[in-house]
Order: C-alpha cells, then structure tokens, then sequence
C-alpha cells in the first residue's frame, strides 16, 4: 500500500524551536488541521453514560437468558467477512479494507454476525451446542454519512448457533423486547416486528419471480416501504423510480399485476393469528411459504408462553432487514415513543435494532447447514432515541470536588485534603491551572462540582477549612429554589474545623441531587 | 483503493444448492477458511470478564480523581495522528491506513494519547482548564504479531491536559498506583518507575551529542536496558550490536567515554532523594537536566504528600518509554509479582503501563504551548500478567440452569418454567438443539450449570419436576469433597413440587460457590 509522501525533512541545523516542532512531527509551514474524519465524532460524559447504561442492562438481560460473553476481533480477513451489505454498489462494498503485509485482504466488520460465523465454524467442535454468545464493541460501515449518519457505531448482539428450532428465534425476540424495557423504554412504547423471508420468497414464486437479482430487487424495494410508501415502492417493483434529486433507480420489472401482488402482502395486519390467516391466502400454498408460516406459527406460541403478546411482538409482513444473509425469520425493534422535531412535527425514532435467522452462514466456511438466529441492538441509537424521546437516563454528570489553590507553597497540604476526600469515596481534585481564585471557582462551576473547599492563611492558622456550596449558587442563578427557604438551610459558605471537612461535603451532597438543582 | 477481484459469477441456471452457496457468497470450489488475521485473537468469557473487572475498577479511580470519561473514533487522520511509534522504520509505519473516499488518508489510532491531543485542540476554547478525562478503548499496532504480542489491544488512559505542574505528574503517577490496587494488584507487588527525558537531554548535552538522530539512537540504546543488560546497550550506543539471528542494528556512535557516561547514568537508584542527588552529580548542570531534577524533586514531594513512598514509586533513569512524544517526565508500571514458567524457570512480568508529559503534541494542531501529562494501562496485558501470577479475579463462569426438554410438545411448559426463574434473577435456558437426554446433561455440564430442570410425563401429571444438582457431580467427579458428608446434605437430585422449584434451585446456587467446587 503506498502511504502518505513524508513530510519535509528539516535540515541539520535546527533552532530551538524548530527542534522542538520537528520532534513534534510538524514543521513551520504545515500543521494538521484538528478535526476528526467524515462520519465520526467524539462522546462526551453525557452520551457515554447514557450508552454505557444501556449496555450494562441489555447485557444482563442476555447473561440471565443464558448467553456468554464472547469478543471477536475488529478486523477480519474480507473473504471470511463476505459481501452483505445493503449498500454493495457503492465502492468498497461498505467496508473500510486494507491489504495486510503479507498481500491478504483484511476488513473491520460491519456487523457481529459475519465475525461470529467465522467464530463458529472455527471452533464448532470444541463449542457446546447450540452455542449462545452475546458481544457488544464497534462496528465499522464505510459509508455515505450524513446527519445522525456514522460511520462507527455501537452494536450489543445475542445469538444462538446450531438450532434450527422457531423456539430459538422466539427467545432471541423475548429478550430483545426485555432489552428494550431494561434500557429504559416503557412498556408498550416499542414493538418487535417480525417477518420470515421465506414468506417473500414463496410469494415471488407465486407471482413468477424466479431470477435471483430479480427477486433482491423486491425484496430491496419492499425495505423502502417506511420511507418511500406504496407508492415508491410500486415504481420500485415496476420500472423504476426517479426521486428529488433526479437520480433514477432501476426497478424490479414486475409487471403490475405482480406488483401489486407484492404491495397487497406487505400490508401490515392486527393480531398475530389473524396476520398469518391473511398471508397464507396471499401466498397461496407455495412450498416455502407454506414452511415459512409454520415456523411464524411456532414462533407465536413460544412468544405467547412467554408473556410477549401482540402488543409487544407483531407479525409485520413489510418487515425485509437489509442485510442479504438472512434466510428465515427476521426482526426488527421499533421504538413508539413520540417526539417532535424543532418545528413541532412528529419525529419517528424508527428501527433500533434487527435481526433474523441466518442458517448459511457458517456454511460459508464449513459447507455444512449449521442454523443460526440472533439479534442486534444499535446502542448509539437506542441512547439517541431515548434522549430525544426525553426518556433518557438521568446521568450522573456531577463533577468532583474542587480543592481550591490559594497559596502555591501549600500544594502538599491541598493534596492531602483531596487525598482524604477520595479515601472517604468522594470524588476530588486539587486545582492543577496557573489562574488565580476567581478563575478557580469559574473551573469548579463549569465542572459541576458539588463544592469547592478553599483553605488559605486564615484558615491554615485555625485548623479550619472554608466550603462553598456550589449547587446552591447554579440551583439560586436558575432560580429554580424558594430563596428564603435555602438560604436559612443552606448557608452558601461556611468555615468549619478541618476535621469536619468530610462531613460537610456529604451533607451537601446528599441535600441535594443534581438533577433537581439545574 | 484496489480491492480484491470478484468472484467468479455463476450462470444464470442455478441448482438450488448452488442458489444457495451464492446467497451465502460462495461457490462451490471456493469456501473461505475460518481464521482470523494474524495478530488478532477471540476472547471468550474468562478473559473478557476478568478484563471488565480490571476496566470497571481502574475507570472508579479515574473517576474519584475528578477524571471524565471521553471516547474519540477509532479513526483519526493520519496526519493528525503524526508518526509517533518506536516502530517507525516498518511499512506502514505502525499503523493500519487506508485512504478514504475524498482521497485523504485516515488511519486507525496506535494510543489514545494523540486522539486525544486532537481533540483537545479542536475544542481548547469550550473545555474546562486544565481538562482531565480518562478513556478506556481498543487500539491498533500494524506490527509483526508474536507469541502473547497482539496487533490489537484495549488501553485505559487518564491525562491532564493544560496543566504544566509537576504536581499534575505526581497526580497521574499516585492513580496509576491506586489502579493498580483496585485491579487486584496486591499492595508492595508493583512499582512505579519515573523519569524526565530531560535528564536524558541534559546528559546528552554533557557528553557533546547535539544531532536530534543520534539523540534518539541513544534514548532507543536505553530503552533496551532491560532486555539487552549494559553490555548490549554499550553496542547500541556505540558502533551496533549483531543479535543471534545475525541482524546488525546501528548504534548511536558514541564514543567510549561517553557511552560509558549514559550508562553511568542509567544505574537505579534507592530512594527518591538519593537518586536526585546521585543524577545531579552525573548530569553536571546542563539547564535542561536541572529543570528535569527540578520537576523531579517537586514530584518527589507531592507523591509523599498523597502518601506514596519509594516502595511505590521510584526515580529509574533506565526508563525512557518508546513513543516520541513525551517531553519531559516519563513514567512506567511494573509488576513484581513472582511467577515461573513451566519449566519453572522465573517470569519477569514487566510493564503493564506507562506513560508521560507530552507537551508540544497539542501545539503541533494550534501552534500554542499545550502542557499535557497522561498514563495508560494495558489491560489485557495487565490481565494476562495478574493470571500469569495467579492472581486472577475470581470470574464467575457459571452457566445458566438448563431446562431440560424431555417432551418436544412440551415447549411452551418449558419456556414458561425458564421465564420463571429468570424473572426470579436466576440466569436459565431452555435446551434448543436437537439431541436426547444424555446430550443434554452433557450440555448443562459443559455450560457449567449449577443444575437441570428435568420434567417429563410423570412430573407433568404430579405437578412435580426434578432437579438435578450439577455442581455436586462436577465436585465428586474431581473427588475435591468429602463425598459422604456432601451426599447426606446434597441428595443429588430431587423431585419437588413446582412452585418449590425457584428455592430450590436457589440453594444448590447459595449451597456451593463453583470455586470450590471445580
């Protein structure tokens, strides 16, 4: 692979500056520009508590129905990867893949799946059977971003490998809608919607689709029922479809008749049993649909014993997933919450997850059948929806305390008093910038710090310390106290024996949440 | 970017197995091999628990330090990442590149330590000051993967950034020790080695070596000590070393004199105070080996106010630490705990982290002086180094109950028993493969479940099921226990009633720990 050009050599005599430029890599003339690449961003405290939540609980969802930890690498070898993505036209085929040294192609995973496959084929002796791994880490999509578009993201996976049985994808949906409750979504504020692909493909066969690249087509088309509805769709499945911006897309080719054949079946239903009476009319007995609607009729009573009714699981014909290896059931988690946009429009959050059967995929590598269903939630996403549902998490973004440095000569006492709060469980710091007190206290502030404790001559001749009550001062400026009412409890400031100090801190602390005082 | 080329397509009349092999992305002749890039390895459940332990515990102390938590991409720009690794004369230069689609180059990060850099630059303007985070992520060398030596690992770093005070080392340094503790790392069994590149400086400057290359050599020829002993490094720092495999590295070209000065230099000390004064004597005043015992000394200081004496952190003037960044003092984790390999020969278990003040990486973006200081554990060899040493938390690797299905009509009765028991917090699974009973006790046993829910015909109609205690058998299987006392307390395997069968299950958890009993 050819890298970069290297950067102007520097010559051998070199000014103290430029020394220290070189050594820092730069030279006068060329400094990087600080700013991250397309489609990917930072997180902060807040997203990231907010995510890590999330993941602790769907993971303790997973743990409790059986699943084991399982992490595989970022990178794996393209052709153990395959080509699956929806978006495989575009160049690269969606992933970020580079040539190793010894000339093979390897590629960050787009998703837990493929790598879990190679996972199983790899070990499938030694594995107990069926094997049950959950994994959460990043996944990679190299991609077109756009807003609310990345190009890295969090996903947290269940699977169940080496069974064949509809019971295996109706837990796989039991904990996904377990999930969604334990990650703070209302009861009956999301649905999974569950389709089988094998119902798709027995209606193309009904409806005399046969060519492969034909019956992906549909299949591509029906997935944009969301976004582009009946009427998208219908251009999509006939000839074609010209959208906004101009560009043209290239249909299925049904004819009518087929197509609306097609629209007819993706139409949602109401109770699970009467969704699958309707779809056995449309299908018409085609042999893999007729499988298709028994393993949906297993998957109904399972979920049924297990307390999921149509409230929370429906049957969704519509239902497609964009990834292409999936060859039975599949599923998605669809958040109901309502929110509005800045215009006061309805928001929908939409898909934060998926998942279905994929019973070729370990064939890939070992060629024999080995079944395989599981589950994915999208973390960044699910934290995202939350957040804009106003169902987020109530972070803990409370800073530390802040040890004021009123005489520089003193820095041992102040850390030791931080030393103390710490041991006593208190999140502490010394104040480490070269500004003086009132800057210090700006510091304390923007860091949400409970108090600040400020110990200078006076005091350190008393044994006494001063702390200032901080959430007091953000809670009077918000205005959001009874002034009176917190001032003759609080007293804003006050000097108190040094040996003292660990209490005084957790009375403020436990006076009063952060929540309530911003 | 070249990628590999296409498959070879099939013609358009497919078999239905080969319909299906190119569903799955395969032909008949070509089936990719299950294996993963070289470097890069799975980790199952008792690596990953073990390394979640070590990261939720160190993550506390950053935390109580006042330390917030961030996550930047695992992308950066290659030039913002600049070329900073001791690796630098392989291809790549270290690390994983690739160009992206608007032809710029973007590359895999090798530390978290200049994301970090980059972001701080970016955002210099909105952040509090000094900004403190800790972040804990995977990272990536592009080097020759070895035994143990992996081409992706997981960092957990904390760095105070604006802050140009010793004090903020001696802070850095003083966590680092406490981390180590809360990762299980008995008290006295690790140690904290500091120095200051300065004195490295300040030295070279004595001996008359003024080329920023042979500088560099010489920093390369120390970093060596540890694996070389003096008698390699004196090559090193003179003419070259030729190691067994007959490879020649170029020295530095010192002369004899002054090899011998930087080797003089090198001897570790006993206690902090000592040490300084020993290194005045050899630096002989240069302004910047003053400076660097200047910061030492102050460092000195606040480490014993926070309580850490020379039994935890040292001065080491061997330490040099790879990376081309740091500027000033320079700090490194070492285990001491004792262990031996198998032909009982003593491990040296070595670094588990390091890190140091880097104050011109901010300034290479804005062109201003950003002091910065950091640390960063290896976790997955701290891991690996606190099994080697037995030291091992106690991962729970127990698996769930199984739910044995005895009667495949019985599904929903079985689904119903596990939802039980998990509503109960008792992780649980109903058997979804295919095999009879033996199969499935199998299973449960290799799942190391503490027991199986057996209910066939005669449970059904009595209203009973039974329960199969595994633990017991595991433990008399290894003859660990006093087979007779456990018998007459641990019956092996009882029938109860259905609604006995939460508590029951629950004292065969509470009854044993899996500890002790494998």
């Amino acid at each position: 692979m050819d890298l970069p050009p290297e950067r102007t050599s520097q010559n051998a005599s070199l000014s103290e500056d430029a020394a220290t430029a070189k050594r820092a890599g730069m030279t006068d003339t060329q400094r990087p520009e600080a700013r991250s690449p397309r489609g990917f961003i930072d997180r902060r405290a807040r997203d990231l508590t907010a995510e890590r939540k999330i993941l602790t609980a769907v993971s303790a969802v997973y743990e409790r129905y059986g699943f084991e930890p399982l992490e595989t690498p970022a990178f794996e070898y393209a052709d153990a990867l395959g080509k699956f993505l929806p978006d495989a036209d575009r160049p690269n085929e969606g992933v970020f893949a580079l040539q190793d040294d010894d000339e093979q192609w390897i590629a960050l995973r787009y998703d837990l799946t493929a790598p879990l496959a190679r996972f199983a084929a790899q070990n499938w002796e030694t594995l107990p059977k069926p094997f049950r791994r959950y994994a959460f880490g990043t996944v990679w999509r190299n991609e077109k971003p756009g807003p609310g578009r990345y190009r890295e993201f969090t996903q947290c996976d269940a699977d169940t490998v080496g069974s064949a049985r509809p019971e295996a994808d109706a837990e796989i949906i039991a904990m996904a809608a377990e999930g969604l409750v334990a990650a703070g979504v209302p009861e009956g504020a999301a649905v999974l919607k569950i389709n089988n692909r094998k119902l798709l493909n027995g209606l193309m066969a009904a409806a005399g689709v046969a060519d492969e690249g034909q019956k992906l087509a549909v299949l591509r088309a029906v997935d944009k029922l969301d976004r582009l509805g009946p009427d998208g769709v219908r251009l999509l499945l006939g000839e074609g479809r010209l959208d906004e911006s101009g560009a043209f897309t290239k249909g299925a080719g049904l004819n009518a008749g087929a197509a609306e054949r097609v629209l007819a079946f993706t139409a949602a239903g109401a109770g699970r049993a009467e969704t699958l009476g309707r779809l056995a009319d449309v299908i018409g007995g085609s042999a893999e649909g007729d499988e298709g609607l028994a393993e949906l009729a297993a998957i109904d009573a399972a979920l049924t014993s297990l307390g999921l009714g149509a409230d929370r699981a429906i049957f969704d014909p519509a239902v497609v997933r964009g990834l292409e290896y999936y060859t039975g059931a599949v599923f998605e988690a669809e958040l109901l919450l309502g929110t509005t946009d800045d215009k006061g429009q309805p928001v929908r959050l939409g898909s934060v997850g998926g998942g279905g059967r994929y019973d070729d995929l370990v064939a890939r590598f070992t060629g024999e059948r080995t079944p395989a269903t599981g589950f994915s939630f999208g973390i960044s996403r699910l934290a995202a929806a939350l957040r804009a549902a106003g169902r987020e998490a109530a972070a803990d973004l409370r800073g530390p305390v802040v040890v004021i440095v009123f005489d520089q000569t003193r820095m041992a006492d102040y850390f030791a008093v931080a030393g103390e709060l710490r041991g006593a469980g208190v999140p502490a710091e010394v104040y480490l910038g070269a500004s003086g007190m009132k800057a210090q206290m700006k510091y304390a502030d923007r860091r949400l710090s409970p108090a600040a404790v400020i110990i200078g001559g006076d005091e350190f001749a008393a044994g006494t310390a001063t702390v200032k009550d901080l959430d007091l001062g953000r809670a009077l400026s918000k205005g959001v106290t009874d002034n009176a009412a917190w001032r003759a409890e609080r007293p804003g400031q006050v000097t108190i024996p040094r040996a003292e100090l660990v209490a005084t801190i957790r009375k403020i602390l436990d006076a009063q949440s952060l929540d309530s005082a911003l």
